[in-house]
């Protein structure tokens, strides 16, 4: 790819963060205290404005009801729109209600059923209110202990209740259906992987699509060829990118295997033009021990330097080498892009946009201590 | 359950065996000989035999082509006559010839694909000559590093390989597409996961399930729950049945969690009546250390076992249970049919029916010796 | 065995119920509230005592400081034993203080970790206090990043805080080492897997051992071969007993895998008379969706019953097969003692002793409904 | 560090090669015919030489007995000789003998461990004859079965065998004891991790050391860890390199996550001077579908690149970001090293040695050819 092409593309080339990466998190265990997280709606919109200044590289913020609630819409989206920032996907909240310790959408109780799909309601609700398209839904339910659930039944009513849903949502908006392999249920999970999420997905309709969390796998899977496969099918929805080595460890994207996120992308660029939106590329991280505002600059950061390698590949070059099995020349092509010194890249666009050249100096310089003495 | 009946479904479960289970096998490192080992067509079947007479639950034999390719079908199905059995599933095999180097079915070579597409439509020639039912394909198809193949393309062609396999089949003939996580491939596996056989099954058509091999799965799936949902989609077409700790091991069925063994049944008996043959329930393991014959009895008894005891579960006590959300009891309504001793119930089922009351006793004491002194 | 001597050595087993089992515990999304969980430490003995007297094999209790931090241990003791509880080992509790963001004894702060060893300490006082032996030891220790903390020194750093521990303890006192994959560190655990743990163990002395928990090792780790290997050793100190299916979901011992359970018995008996308390047999779970004391009553159920089995095996036999590679007999000889209906040696125990013959049932009908609407 | 010192380290770095990477080689299903591929001890010496010619990064080649045995092993080093060429670890072979099907070294017969322990003094007397210094032991023992063996007494006997070879060996000989968490045992493994290969090591002396292999280890596990304890005991003898995604997948080294490779070599420089031959870098891979000299090429080369992008850390600034518990400054150190593009110092390295700029490129040209029409 030209050179300028490519610093085109990489300038276009944006994500979403959300809204509670920003805001305390944990493990079972504890919830450390971070200098300078933010403790309110508005800091957290504030912390998402200072990613987005800083790396050139954030459209929107997702939000999370009941945590990002609020009595003014308007205000909430006129304060996205001061630092530049759209309101993207809504995050319904289906775990923390007492109600829901044997599962929401698909509990066996229609009550509590009911009551989960007026949350995902008042959510859509929100989503028109805030000009968001996506309902990104993340099921907890699931079972702890073999015979608990009739898991079967379990699924069969979570369509049910996912209909109710899709048929309420607008025609530009989409469903995105998260999928996770365990945890927090630890015997079996309703939506547990790509092929039950495929499943319900088909069962509800063309704007239900699959959101890919790089966390919610088995070791050792895939993902890039689940990526393909759903994107043959018209069923990438997008993504929660994060890191991990052992679980859902939700660590900074591309800290653990830079070159499996890589190949993720090489992917994308098979199906999609990045630099153009037609995927949800949605941050979805829980930083424990890192500043909250560097760990998410370092994500962006990560995410379009990745994209600007992935862009480096020579396709064509690659497909000539499949074709003819050559299977050294096709690796060496996708390592030679990923080897890709892209810092010189990175600057150009940088100040060509007048963005600082290193964000997480910037940040440490004009706001780290700011943020702190304020926020303790 | 009253006893008689349990009897009653007991003495009509069968399973079927495999022919390659007779015959040497290993690992790449080795493969050891074990005394007594079938070493040609006859032999398998002479040996299927046995552990049909033995343990009174065998009812067919699955035949690999080309390992058990015959001259005389009407030969080899009198053979089997001849010891009570049928010719139960065809396996095609996609992985010994030079060609396959880079793929069977999926290959980028339209000249290797057509020769493995005619490699299918021989298995199903020879389906018809022995009236088997089940054409049970296992595709090897994969790579080993990234960039090697277009994954998506790969599969694209797979499906246009089935089509032609899918229509040149029986009406009454079943395609079965199993899965597999990894192996021999080690980057990617074209048919790597319940939702890539259910992605392919669905395209073909309502005669093409999916097989599950218990050996198949990343590590912690969860099985059962993708057994209840291909029954739910009526896709489940069948089973290999083996058990594993680590990666695909084919050991004996049960050796490993036995009470896994039992959850998949518990699950099976919510859409099948397995008496009845509803479900093709194969034996597919590799018996590196211990005798053929053994192991294979061992396997029979097994799941005999298993499914005496998931016929002990107080299914509509579970059922309440679960709708009351007593995990607790739920949870002791399988434990206490799993823990229950079914060695009486499966001496009574075996004294009725004249079967040896210990058939690997019966084995080393009739059999073993001759077989070894004749085959070495 | 002989039924008499069977009885006998059943009755006298006994395990450590631990007083957090019986509170209220979650995963990182949430903590529900179970209907008559315990809410104080008085509570906890109380529960503690209501599952000894139902089973009639809990001999102890552990604690956990400072969850359990009382200003009258005589008050304590008295407490466990007018339930006939002994105070069993005491936990330090190394992961809830805002210091220990960055570690505990490893920490490269020497304030911090001086604050932890103070802890440490202050516990083996605690020790003292109630007659405790055995100062329970799990570090949550490592870190979240490649580059975070220099991991050999952080381990060196660990042995130079242990030392000054493990001089503390009087000479009939263990110190316990327990180690753990990952969680809540998610790059690196400092006490990662019985390797290191011998290494930590080997470096103190004879009086620190190394403490199992079930959940705390990859996928298809053989538990059973280190159980063995670290007894070979004498270095052996303990368990702590659950099921999992992932990573450390702290399930119900013997829910996922109870073949596995039992092997661990197996391996157990070769070197140790269980009911002799040589080893310190430990609960640590976190029941989130059952009642805890039913939770607790299942477990200590699920080891009775497990170690019945394992004095079913006929070991002479085993050692025979063994000798001889007669892999089916040593393995059938297994089964047979896992596969025994042991409730009639349940019931007879249970009789003899004047135990409830179903302390489930015994609980629901006389204690549940009290401590429900004492408690709520 | 100086570029000058770089270059000069990165030139001094080689690694060893193992003769059978050049020879056919495949999964248990089948071994494909690669092109090209060695067919006998000179080729494979050739071969060798070939990889050490254009990297100009191999010194030695481990050679397995019997499969490299040998008549004359004057001539055999003379061969090395004339490529550059010394006569690295000497790899015995336990696993193709039939009476190994129960155990080589921890055979539970007598006789059978005499002919495993003979098989280890024959190779320590080739070492004798080809200057070797390493007896590189990988031990398949096992078992597939619960209560096939006793796993204790296995690792007693194996401990007994490895003192009369540890006592045969010459006092400038190392002892490399391999580990694997499975494969070609699948229920038990008698060396089965680091803790195991350092229980063995210890209980023999300070000539025997652990052998990391890159593809023995659950996943997850973090190996840069192990390797850090192992150096820090003085107990870290040497590698086996390669990748894998799944199992022991023996993929060409760096090829499925380079990142992990890269914190191995930053481990391994806290401790050594790679550059000075002080721990055994030996590749250990199987290629099943690549050129084997063009995957050798590539094995060389993603080393030589992971050293030189190691050495361009900044290790005084990534201790004080560490000791100032500065999370994202560690890890962007680290990162910023590993992001470099190394092709331009890898360039001047070698004109600097009129080595080739491209070696899979001048393979292509000067040798591919001739090899295949030669061989086949």
């Amino acid at each position: 790819m030209e050179k300028d092409m490519l610093i085109d593309k990489l300038s276009k080339f944006s994500v979403e963060v959300p809204s509670w990466g920003f805001a305390r998190s944990g493990t079972r265990f504890h919830s450390f205290h971070i200098p300078g997280e933010a403790r309110t709606l508005n800091e957290k919109i504030e912390d998402a404005g200072i990613v987005a200044k800083l790396t050139g590289a954030v459209s929107s913020v997702a939000i999370h009801i009941p945590w990002d609630k609020s009595d003014d819409y308007e205000h909430l989206k006129k304060m996205a729109r001061e630092v530049d920032l759209k309101i993207g996907a809504v995050n319904p909240n289906l775990f923390q209600e007492e109600e829901y310790l044997f599962g929401s959408l698909s509990n066996s109780d229609s009550a509590i059923r009911r009551k989960a799909i007026d949350h995902c309601l008042e959510c859509i609700d929100i989503m028109k209110k805030t000009d968001s398209k996506a309902l990104s839904l993340w099921l907890p339910d699931g079972s702890n202990y073999p015979g608990q659930t009739n898991m079967v039944k379990a699924f069969e009513r979570l369509i049910e209740s996912l209909k109710e849903i899709y048929i309420a949502m607008d025609d530009d908006m989409l469903l995105l259906i998260e999928y996770k392999f365990f945890e927090p249920a630890f015997y079996h999970t309703v939506l547990s992987d790509w092929g039950t999420a495929m499943l319900a997905s088909n069962k509800l309709g063309e704007r239900a699509k699959i959101l890919v969390d790089l966390g919610h796998h088995p070791q050792g899977t895939n993902i890039e060829y689940i990526v393909g496969l759903a994107s043959m099918e018209g069923k990438l929805g997008g993504f929660h990118f994060n890191s991990r080595k052992y679980a859902d460890d939700d660590l900074t994207v591309g800290s653990m295997n830079p070159y499996e996120l890589f190949l993720i992308f090489v992917q994308l660029n098979e199906f999609f033009d990045l630099s153009n939106n037609e995927v949800s590329l949605v941050i979805d991280q829980s930083h424990n021990v890192k500043s909250k505002i560097k760990a998410m600059i370092q994500s962006v950061t990560n995410l379009q330097k990745t994209y600007a390698r992935s862009l480096l590949v020579d396709y064509e070059a690659l497909e000539e080498a499949r074709n003819g099995n050559d299977v050294v020349s096709a690796e060496e092509i996708l390592k030679r892009a990923f080897e890709s010194d892209v810092r010189e890249i990175m600057s150009d666009m940088r100040s060509a946009r007048s963005l600082p050249e290193n964000p997480l100096e910037e940040f440490s310089r004009k706001f780290e201590g700011k943020l702190i003495s304020k926020r303790g």
